[in-house]
Parts: structure tokens; sequence; C-alpha cells
């Protein structure tokens, strides 16, 4: 459920049950502007996922996340750091759009262990080979590259059942084959 | 509308449609967290009040949005300046809780002219008078306080319209108590 939703504690809570009970997602994305403590009742829910925005994939997402504060971090790696600091639930994931692929790697360094959405390939023109090279984890998974309108509207005819199959299977196939094997000791 | 929404242009286009057009709300909140390029399609409805979220009311609001960022501006600040900047449809406003009165003072300064909707006062406990007092704007105008669960929660019996109607008017006779006089010039 990529809701991006969030509010404060109180409303936070109704949004996670809206989307984890009355929906019935598995795993959605929030907005951290509101801070860490609105993302707990989100993480209540220790057997979904909660993917919170870092790097967004639009063209604008530098306006405040690329904002350099006073450690020395952009705002983008302060999320980052703050999503693995607070991941005791280990529920957590990141957002990072494929249209930044540097971006992508850095973040990837600060979370090592996190789950990465990758929203920004197709109808974005994100790179599909970067972005599954520098999400993926030293275990050569990781990485969840989501495609959306390159998928569901490869076609507007009668055919757009079959349309969307193929195009989903050959970027599933792309996908396969950028990503690093994993390790064999 | 107090929905908090944002997204990429594409679906920001969507939540704008959504929240303007089906749900008929004359204005909303939106999260900058994604850029000011994502707040075009809200603000494109020139008719509307499109809230900013700036500094919010919750206790962990500051994890992000009080990070001194590079221009020695705090990040709330910056938001509150592009959002000044990019108010040329005239339809931006600024979100600041009432348990931030220092704050709420340093945002009123940056935007001099936008409406600022101010909520934390009841339920979360805000002071009514700071709030008023300095989210009004030279005009003795311009704030909006927003209260919410002190008046629909005011009673779970019988009664409970009357004791909404009780609630919400004693806090607008106190917020009337609290502006400050028109200048008479």
């Amino acid at each position: 459920g990529d809701a991006k939703r969030n509010d404060i504690g109180y409303s936070a809570t109704g949004y996670a049950r809206s989307l984890f009970e009355q929906w019935g997602f598995d795993s959605i994305t929030v907005n951290p502007y509101l801070g860490m403590e609105t993302l707990e009742p989100f993480a209540g829910y220790s057997d979904r996922g909660v993917f919170v925005l870092c790097r967004t994939s639009n063209p604008g997402s530098g306006d405040f996340q690329s904002l350099r504060v006073e450690s020395g971090e952009l705002l983008y790696e302060v999320v980052a750091r703050r999503t693995v600091e607070s991941n005791r639930m280990g529920g957590f994931g990141l957002v990072v759009g494929a249209t930044y692929p540097a971006e992508l790697v850095r973040v990837r360094a600060i979370a090592p262990e996190l789950p990465i959405l990758i929203p920004g390939v197709g109808a974005q023109a994100g790179d599909l080979e970067a972005a599954v090279r520098g999400g993926c984890d030293a275990s050569g998974a990781g990485a969840i590259v989501n495609v959306g309108r390159q998928i569901v509207l490869a076609s507007s005819g009668a055919d757009f059942a079959a349309a969307a199959r193929r195009v989903a299977t050959q970027i599933r196939a792309e996908i396969n084959r950028y990503r690093p094997p994993a390790p064999t000791s």
C-alpha cells in the first residue's frame, strides 16, 4: 500500500489500523517528516513492512531531502540512519528512487540490512541496472524494484492483460540479470 | 480535510482531485517532505486552501523539522520560507502546533501574510493564548485554531451535541479574548 501516510500519534494509530487491518496491506509506505515517534504505531505491526520515504524518485525531491544539516549529513541520510536505529521490531525499510542511483548507494551503506523499495523505473525513467546493483544487500537481495505505470498501462486495448504480463516478465528477467550473486561462503 | 497527503506529481494530482473534487474540501493539509514541486497540483486549485506541514504539534516533531541546515535556518523555517516564495497562486498556508509557541512566532515572522493553521490546543494541551497572540497577523487575523477531540469527544452520552456546542462556544470566546485588535490606522 504505497499510501505515504503519516500524522500525529493518535491519528497515525488510526492510519496503521486502516492500512493493515481494513485494507489488509502486507507493507506500506510512510512519510517521516513528523518524526520517528509517529512511525511507531505502524512498526507495532511486527509482521508487516513499513517503508519510510527517504530519497523519493521525483525531480524536486532534493528541496528538503538533500539539505545538509549540522551533523554534516544530508537530511535523507539522517532519515536512513534514524530508521536503522529505530528498527527494533524489524519491520522497517526505506524508499529510494531509481532516479537517484548515487543516493541509493549511499543509503545502502547506511542501512546494510534494511530492504529498500525502489520506485522510479519505467515511466519515471530511472536506471534499472543501477537500481538493482546499488540497491541489493550483501546477500544479493533486499532491493524491491517497483514498476507501476509501465506495467499497468502497457496497453489500453483488449490485450491489456497479456501486454502487462509481457512487460512484467521482461522486467523480472532484466532484474535477475543485474542481481549480484549471493556469496558462496 | 486534514489529510496530510502528498506523493510524486502524478499521484499528487490524483490526491488533489480526490480531496478537492470527490470529497469537496475547501482546504487541506499536505506534507512537504517530497519537495515544493509536489505541492503544485494542490496549489492549482486557486479557490482552495493548501496548508503545508511546517512544525507539527506532536512531541517528536523536532526530529527532522528542527534540524539546522547549512543556511543557518532550521528545516521548518526553510519549509516556511519556500512556501512563502511559492505562493504565487495565493492558496498556501502553514501548519504550526500550539505546542510550540516560540516556533509559531518565528514562522509568523517568516510568513507575515500566510494563514497559519494551529492544531494542538485541547487534547494535546497547547497554550491557546500563546497560539492566538503568536499566530495572528498584523491585522489581528490569519490564525486558524483547530480544536478537534476536545470538542467532538466532549461527551459520550446522549448530551454529546449540547456538550460539544458548549465547549466550542467557550473556546471561541477565549480565542476572541486573546485576539489582538485590528490596527485602526
